[in-house]
C-alpha cells in the first residue's frame, strides 16, 4: 500500500498492470454487487471504477468477481499430498488463502517439518498461513517423533506466514492450568495472535473457562446450538465440511432459522480427501451448500472471504478494495460457482502453477523418518494363552470411536484363523526405541495377509494389522524401505504399496496419480477382506488416537480412553 | 485474561466478585438475546450461565443487558468541558468507550495538550482512546500554537490509550504524496494502527487513491451513496449525528432500503453540545433513531458496540463473553433505552463518578495559552477609505460556509453604523507575534459592542467582531485576562464573559453550570443584536476555518477558499 505507482494508477495518471473490465463486482462489506472495471497495479487493487488504461485488459463480459476464497482451517498433510500439489487443487476451485495447522508433520519432525510445509506452501501462488501446532505430542500416552514445548513454538512464531497458535486440544490442561499449556496460550495471547480452539461438545462453565483464555476460533461444532454457544462466548465459528466430518448443514440451517448474524462465521474443511477436493473444491462447495440451505448468496461469499480474514487479522485480504491484495476469482455465475479465472496478487494463478517447473525439494531428513528398533517376527504378535481373557478393540464401520470386547484366548485363535479378528501392533518409528504396543482388533475384516501404515494419528507411529507374523513383518519392512506409506503383504510377498516418503505422511506424486494410486490400493485391501464401511488405511490410522473412545492402541500399549489409562492384562 | 482467579470463577469453583442475575443478555455476535447470569471477576466477564455465587449479587429482574456503547469518533474539546465532565455525561447514557481526536487542543498546545486530555480521560471509569491529530496546523494559511510533524506523532504513539492516527484532512497532501503526510500515514500503517479518514464528498478515483493509503474509517458521509462507496473502498463508516452535522438518517435509510450489511458501520457524534448530550445521550439516541428507521434492534446495538470495537482492534471490548472486559449497561428495555446501571470493568461507573472527589488538575501551561502581541486599539480595525472596494464575508444562517460580497468603503462605514455589518479581526494568540488579520463581516447582526472568542477552528486564534475599536479592545483584553473563553463588551464595559481557561477551549465547570452559562451568554449576545440562526460563538468560531468555502479570515488575513489564496485588497 501507499506506493507511488499505486497512487498514480488509482488516480488514472498511470496505466494499470491489469484491468478486469465489465465485471459484476461482489462487495462483501455491504453485501451488494455492482458493475465496474478493476484496476490492478503491483499486485494490489488500485481502484474499481471507470478505469480504461492498462498493459493487459481482460473483458469479463459481465462475469461475477469475488475476493479469493479462504479455507479457514485445515491440515494439508491429511490430503497425503505435498503443499504444492494440495495448493494447486485449492487454487483450481478459487481458494487463494488457506490457514493450515501442520500438526501431523510436527508430530513426526517438529520445527523442521513445519518449516518445510511453510516454505513449500509459500512458494505457491497462494496465501499459505500456518497456525503452530499446540499439542505435540497430542497425549502423553504415546511416543511421537518430537515434543514441542512453549519455547519451541516461540522459536517459530515470527517466521513469515505464521499467524498464531493451532487448535488447543488439551482441554484438561487448560481447565487445570497446566504450566506448559498456560505458557503456550499466554505467549500468543500477549502478542494478540489468533488462537484456534478445539472444543467438541464443550459447554457451560467449561466452555466459559476455555473461552476466557482468549480462544479465537473453533471448528468442532456439530449443531447450531453448540456453535451459538461458542459464538456467544466470543469464539468465531468455522462450519466444517470435510470428507468425514460434515457439520455444515446442522450448523447453518439452525442459524438461518433463527435469523442469526454470520459475521463471525466462516468455512473450513479440516480434513478433506484430495479426490473430493478435485471433484468439487472446498470452500466453493460449502458456499453452494449454504446457498442451497437458503443463505443469501453474498452472505455466503462473505463467510468465504472477509469474515475469516477479519478474524485472523488479515486486513489486506478478503475484499475487493483499493490497497488490498489483488486476489480475485472470476466465476461464471453465483448459481454454479465455476471458476473461470483465479488471480493471486494480480496474476493468473492457474497459469503460474501450470508454468512452474515442478520442483519439490524436500529436506533429506524429512525423507528418512522411519526408524524402527530391532525386532523379531514373533515380536509383532500378541502372545495368546488359551484360558486367559483378552481385551479386543472393536472397529465400527464409518466411525473413529471404537467399542471394547473381551474374548478368551482359545476363541481368539479360532477367530483369527477364521478371519473375524486380526492382530494389531503399533511400532514406535521415530527414534528406533523398539517400543511395540500389541493387541487385537475385531471388525477390520482382513482374511489373509497384513496391512500397514505410517499415517497414525497423532503420533504417526507404524500400525500393522495382520493374520500372521510373516505377512506383518513383510508389510512393516516394506514401509521401512519406502520411508513410510501404505503397504499390503501376504506371506513374504508385498501385494501392493504406496510410498508416502515425506515424513511417512505425504507423497510427492501429482494429484491425479496419487488419487488413482489411493483408489487402487484401497480396492486391493478390500479384495483381501477389509470390511465394507471401513476405509482400509484411514480408518486404521485412527486406531492409534488415544483421545477418541473407547479402546485404542499406541506404541506404549492398549489404552482405555474412558478411564484414561493403559489396560493391564 | 487467563488469570487463575478468572478460571476458577468461570468453572464455578470460586464465587464471582459480582453476579448480575436474571438478565436478558444481548449477544451482539449472533444478534440474539438469551437469559443468563453474568459472573464477573477482576473486572472481566468470567462466564454467562447458571452461576449463583458471588460477593455481590444484583437481580436484574429481566432487564436487558448490552455491552457498553462506543462513540467511535469525537472531539472532547468541542463540548467545552474537560474530559472528566464530558465522560460523566457519556457514562450516564451508557457509553463506556470513546475514541477522541484531541485535534483542537493539539493546535493550541501540541503533545502537552494531548497528554493532558489522555491522562484526564483515563482517570475516569471509561475506555478513553485517542487518535493522534494528523493535521496540526490544519492548513498553512494560519498560525497555530504548534506544528506536529511525523516525528512528533511518533513520540506520542506508544502512550497508553493511543490507538492510531486521527482524521487525515489533507486530501491534496495524500493525492500529491506530500512527504510529511506520507510519513505520517506510513508510520501508522506499518504498525497496523487504525487511521481515521476525513473525506467529505470525495469519490471515484480520488477516493480510490485516498483509500489505498490504508484509511480505516470515515465519518463525513452525508448520504448512503457516499457511505456505500467508502465501504466498498474498504473504509469503515461511522454514521454521524452531532449537534450540527446530522447525517444518520440519510445514510441508514438508504442502507436499510438496499438490504446492506452493517458490520463495518458504527455511530459517532464528532461534535455534540454538552446540553444535547445531557438531554438524550450520544450513541443511545442514535440507536433509537436507527431502530425508528426500521433497523433490527440488535443490529443497531451491534453498530453501537462490537462493530467499532473490531474496526479499532479493541478485541477485549464490545461483547459480553468470557475473558472480555466487564463493561455492561443494564437498560429498562430496548424501546426506550433508559440506562438503569452502567458498569465499567465490573464496577458501577455512575457510583464511581459520584464518589470521586473532583480533582481537575490541569498543567499550568495549559491554563496560560493566550499570548497576545502588543497592539493599539485602532490596530483591531480594518482602515476603510471611502472610494475603495472591500471584500466582505457574508455569514449565512445555520451554515459554516460563507458567501463573498464586495462593498464600497463609504457604504461600509454606513452599514457598520447602521448595524448591518461588523469589523472582524483575528489575533494570533499563541506566540505573541502580533499578527492580526482584519476584515469585514455581513450577517452576524451585532448592533453595538463586540464579541470575542478563543475557540476558532482549527488554529484557535482569537476572533473578535465588533462595531467599534474600544468595545473590541475591551472584549479582547477580557479574554487575555481570563486565559481564553467567550466575551461580550460594550465600550469599556465587559457585558458578560465565560472563562474557557483550559487551552482557551474548555471550562473546568461541571456540566450543569457550564450549560447554563453557555445559554446565558448566548442569550445576551442575541440581545446585543446577533442574528437569529447564528450561534453567537460557535458560528463565529468557523469564520477562521480556511478549508470551508468561500471567504474566511485568519491571523494572516482574508482567505479565498475557492482560489486557495489570500485576498489582496
Amino acid at each position: 500500500m501507499g506506493s507511488n505507482r499505486l497512487n498514480a494508477v488509482a488516480l488514472g495518471n498511470n496505466p494499470a498492470d491489469l484491468l478486469l473490465k465489465n465485471g459484476r463486482v461482489v462487495d462483501v462489506v455491504t453485501q451488494t454487487i455492482y458493475s465496474g472495471n478493476i484496476a490492478i497495479a503491483d499486485g494490489l487493487i488500485a481502484g474499481v471504477g471507470d478505469y480504461t488504461e492498462a498493459k493487459e485488459i481482460i473483458d469479463l463480459q459481465g462475469a461475477v468477481v469475488t475476493p479469493g476464497f479462504i479455507n479457514a482451517h485445515l491440515h494439508v498433510e491429511s490430503s497425503m499430498a505435498v503443499p504444492s500439489v494440495y495448493c494447486t487443487e485449492e487454487l483450481a476451485w478459487g481458494v487463494t488463502t488457506l490457514i493450515t495447522d501442520p500438526h501431523e508433520i510436527a508430530n513426526v519432525a517438529g520445527a523442521r517439518g513445519i518449516r518445510y510445509m511453510l516454505e513449500a506452501g509459500r512458494s505457491m501462488p497462494i496465501n499459505y498461513y500456518v497456525q503452530l501446532p499446540s499439542c505435540v505430542p497430542a497425549t502423553p500416552f504415546e511416543n511421537a517423533g518430537t515434543v514441542m514445548r512453549a519455547k519451541d513454538l516461540v522459536a517459530c512464531m515470527d517466521w513469515h506466514g505464521v499467524l498464531g497458535l493451532g487448535e488447543m486440544m488439551n482441554l484438561p490442561g487448560v481447565l487445570n492450568e497446566d504450566v506448559e499449556v498456560m505458557q503456550k496460550l499466554s505467549v500468543f495471547r500477549n502478542e494478540h495472535r489468533p488462537i484456534d480452539g478445539h472444543a467438541p461438545g464443550v459447554t457451560g462453565r467449561e466452555l466459559a473457562a476455555y473461552a476466557a483464555q482468549g480462544i479465537t476460533t473453533d471448528h468442532e461444532s456439530v449443531s447450531w446450538g453448540e456453535a451459538r454457544e461458542k459464538l456467544r462466548s466470543g469464539i468465531a465459528v468455522w462450519a466444517r465440511q470435510g470428507s468425514a466430518s460434515r457439520n455444515l448443514e446442522d450448523i447453518l440451517a439452525g442459524a438461518l432459522a433463527e435469523g442469526a448474524d454470520f459475521s463471525r462465521m466462516g468455512f473450513c474443511t479440516d480434513d478433506k480427501h484430495l479426490a473430493d477436493i478435485h471433484r468439487e473444491g472446498t470452500v466453493r462447495s460449502m458456499v453452494l451448500q449454504a446457498m442451497g440451505l437458503g443463505m443469501k448468496p453474498l452472505c455466503a461469499i462473505a463467510m468465504a472471504t472477509i469474515n475469516p480474514a477479519r478474524v485472523y487479522g488479515l486486513n489486506h485480504l478478503g475484499e475487493i478494495a483499493p490497497g488490498k491484495q489483488a486476489d480475485l476469482v472470476v466465476w461464471d455465475d453465483l448459481e454454479t460457482l465455476k471458476p473461470l479465472k483465479v488471480f493471486y496478487k494480480g496474476r493468473d494463478a492457474l497459469q503460474s502453477v501450470a508454468e512452474k517447473r515442478r520442483t519439490v525439494e524436500v529436506p533429506g531428513a524429512l525423507l528418512e523418518t522411519v526408524h524402527l528398533g530391532d525386532f523379531a517376527q514373533q515380536d509383532l504378535l500378541l502372545k495368546i494363552e488359551d484360558d486367559r481373557d483378552y481385551p479386543v478393540i472393536e472397529m465400527l464401520p464409518g466411525q473413529i470411536f471404537t467399542n471394547a470386547l473381551t474374548i478368551k484366548g482359545d476363541k481368539v485363535k479360532e477367530f483369527i484363523a477364521a478371519g473375524y479378528m486380526s492382530y494389531i501392533s503399533v511400532l514406535e518409528r521415530h527414534h528406533a526405541t523398539g517400543h511395540i504396543g500389541k493387541g487385537l482388533i475385531w471388525g477390520y475384516g482382513l482374511k489373509r495377509g497384513a496391512a500397514a501404515t505410517t499415517v497414525a494419528h497423532d503420533s504417526h507411529n507404524l500400525i500393522v494389522v495382520g493374520q500372521d507374523a510373516l505377512s506383518m513383518e513383510t508389510a512393516v519392512r516394506e514401509l521401512e524401505n519406502l520411508g513410510g506409506g501404505y503397504a499390503l503383504a501376504e506371506g513374504d510377498r508385498v501385494v501392493e504399496s504406496l510410498a508416502l516418503e515425506v515424513a511417512g505422511l505425504m507423497s510427492i506424486m501429482d494429484a491425479r496419480n496419487l488419487t488413482e494410486k489411493l483408489e487402487d490400493i484401497s480396492r486391493t485391501a478390500h479384495q483381501m477382506g477389509v470390511a465394507e464401511g471401513v476405509d482400509p488405511f484411514i480408518s486404521l490410522s485412527f486406531m492409534a488416537l488415544p483421545v477418541i473412545p473407547k479402546l485404542k492402541i499406541t506404541d506404549m500399549g492398549l489404552f482405555d480412553v474412558t478411564k484414561f489409562e493403559f489396560v493391564k492384562f
